[in-house]
């Protein structure tokens, strides 16, 4: 059965009380199907009897994938006891993402419930930098020192294969836990027996450190195409390790962070459908502000022309086209360069280059664009203006396409030489800075060639 | 030393001659990063220089990491031996994805270099459909029988080791080759040496049909967080395997055509550092040619009210702000819809409980930009049409915001439901529709407050 109809059939014996066949097919259901199935039902009681109705063994395991917001309302429903047993089981790295999402005071009530071996690593994970990677890692992992045999490691490893979230990289540490070596279990385990460790290490090993932001954990896991990641303190001290798992949770995030920025709406971190209305409008009215002044200065840019359309009113017709392309443009060049900075397919330094070739593609676009719209404004002005208004509207359509397609692909560059997100280079803002640019250079070439009252200044 | 810090010294160690230095730089540099060095170079001599400096047993993987147009470069410059030499060491996903990059009259040419048994697994892969899970997998696994002891297993798995990408889990096939499990290495090294494979059997395993959509992997992968997945034929037959990372690369891609579709832009699937100038405007001219259609619909709309504007051309002045904040707030839900459907936060069946909350938000965010659009109306209008201007703007404000918002919503779940992906409401779209009716509904509501002339229809 597919994944959705597993979950369909699960809410359904679940609404009909029908306990035996739950029991059932939960038994037979991944725990990650059963979370998303947790997360669709609406009702809090039938939530917590789904939950409580898991084996314990997989209750805790179920729970990890829950969103935070879900785990919040699973734990405050469950009794003390078994609660204070879920945060125990849980995995350093995930009860440590399900403490930093909670608010002060429910973060106190639920430190509570924790005791004081499990307190006190969530306290030093919690004491690294948000976002950081000590925020992403598990403390838990396995390792081996150089001179042991490899049937010692090995030995070793299984015996503590419970305490590590994952295997497929054996670490190599020194008597005072740095990291000397990460080896792969494959080599270990192709490896003759009475073989030393240190005869398998290379010491050729990724290791980033604790304090780091995530996202150059995300480059070094998806740079080197490897599923777990050593984590130093600046000493070199192993710490702990992260995964590729987390990882991809992570880009997912911050790819929906680029997103958001892209369409103008402060970063969420939350699901849509979890989202109140209020939060909603706090991340979007922010943007609509600002590209509302910068919309005024549009109206000041029309205001000068105002005696120019008087006489020849004609011009208003073509006034949102115009604009309008120039913004489009402006938007596929942003778009084109926001991704391929954010991911490394071009860097700052490759700016000129960019500028030169952007400059050719919107040249070719903008005579595109500039002879059709011609055709338009010589059957709008008649036989009269005919000439004369083709001569504006395609001229004007020429510059601004290509006066767009320049802002659009140099401010995500600006953005991030100065350090900042290229992506805050959203499309509703480089559409309103080029309706600005953009009207300007309409009214202008359309004083000159019609031979326009001059601007009021 | 830091990543971008060796490319740097490789590239001026290349240009300064230093070849012995050069040599020992080589040796300590991870195979990604001297491939990125590689693409970095303009001079082809120095490209095939670099390459060739390479230890024999390091080519192939270096080639791996190179992108398929400069693997394309490479393998022209190199001789025919060594070319057939890296095409046959190549791991069969990589084969098949630098084959399905080239030109039909380049394709035929490099399988020519391909000995009897690379093509016929090569046109075997290559014949499964573009974007398909057949198109990714490698078809060297190692699999093992479910009535063989675990310490056989183990030796059978040393020994086939060097044939598989990964051995992080264990396929347990039957006599026929139809897949009965998949095993987690770490379960086998634990397990007791004389316990038959069956006993650690589950059969809660993933496996995906060669000739599904890659989307397939890249969900499954995802949502169970496992490292590698069994691709089957359709009699369940085992055929190869995916491995994650080669998942995080095809939904990097994907992401990318999202973000360019909502750019309005088609899909490059090239990097736009090799993208061609004449390759990028086809790419982008289709949507702004369409675009320039729907906003030639914005100046009829305007031509409607032409004696309305010469009435009171102060109603051109806030003309660009109405319409650019309703395709603002149009963006900004687009947006945030389209990345929901993406990542499957939300689905099509949510629609009316998101258009209820969406209609919630653009009513706030409507008021208060009415409301600050009115002031300036007032102060705009001066004391004879003050009052009457702060009401049309300040309504028409209002009204533009909600529409605008409820486009960008609902168009991405319109699309999603009629099988197109949602990313083609692109920002540029939304914005050109929201153009539109910004510009009726604003003329509207003048029409009526301000008595102005009735429109031309």
């Amino acid at each position: 059965m597919s994944e959705k109809g597993a979950i369909i059939e699960l809410i359904a014996l679940l609404k009909l009380e029908k306990d035996r066949e739950l029991n059932e097919t939960l038994d037979e259901m991944a725990v990650q199907d059963i979370a998303e199935a947790i997360s669709q039902i609406d009702d809090e009681s039938d939530r917590l009897k789904l939950f409580t109705m898991l084996p314990q063994e997989r209750r805790t395991d179920t729970f990890s994938y829950l969103s935070q917001n879900q785990q919040r309302i699973i734990l405050s429903l469950l009794d003390n006891g078994e609660a204070r047993r879920v945060l125990h089981e849980l995995v350093p790295d995930d009860r440590t993402a399900f403490l930093e999402s909670l608010d002060p005071e429910e973060l106190e009530g639920f430190l509570k419930l924790l005791g004081p071996e499990d307190l006190k690593q969530s306290l030093k994970l919690l004491g690294y930098p948000e976002e950081s990677i000590g925020r992403l890692m598990t403390p838990r992992f396995v390792s081996v020192r150089p001179n042991w045999t490899v049937a010692r490691a090995l030995d070793h490893i299984r015996h503590e294969a419970h305490r590590g979230e994952t295997v497929n990289f054996v670490f190599v540490t020194d008597e005072r836990g740095r990291l000397l070596d990460a080896i792969k279990l494959k080599d270990l385990i192709l490896a003759r027996q009475d073989a030393k460790v240190e005869a398998l290490m290379k010491e050729a090993f990724y290791s980033v450190q604790a304090s780091a932001d995530r996202e150059e954990a995300v480059q070094v896991i998806q740079h080197y195409d490897i599923n777990s990641l050593a984590v130093t303190d600046k000493n070199g001290v192993m710490l702990g390790i992260v995964t590729v798992d987390d990882i991809m949770d992570v880009a997912e995030q911050e790819i929906t962070e680029d997103f958001h920025k892209l369409g103008a709406t402060g970063s969420l971190n939350i699901s849509i459908r979890e989202a109140s209305p209020t939060f909603l409008y706090r991340k979007r009215i922010g943007w609509l502000m600002i590209l509302v002044l910068v919309n005024l200065v549009s109206g000041l840019a029309i205001a000068m022309f105002e005696d120019a359309i008087e006489a020849v009113i004609a011009l208003v017709f073509f006034l949102p086209l115009i604009i309008a392309s120039a913004g489009n443009a402006g938007s596929q060049s942003a778009t084109l360069m926001v991704r391929a900075l954010a991911i490394g397919d071009v860097e700052v330094k490759d700016w000129l280059q960019l500028w030169i070739k952007e400059f050719s593609v919107a040249l070719g676009l903008g005579i595109t664009m500039g002879l059709a719209v011609s055709l338009v404004g010589f059957w709008r002005g008649g036989p009269e203006l005919g000439i004369q208004l083709a001569m504006v509207v395609g001229f004007a359509m020429l510059a601004v396409v290509i006066m767009g397609a320049m802002i659009g692909m140099l401010l995500p560059f600006i953005l991030q030489r100065l350090n900042m997100d290229p992506a805050t280079a959203s499309t509703p803002l480089i559409t309103s800075v080029a309706d600005v640019v953009g009207i300007l250079i309409y009214f202008s070439i359309a004083s000159l060639i019609l031979t326009l009252p001059s601007p009021v200044t």
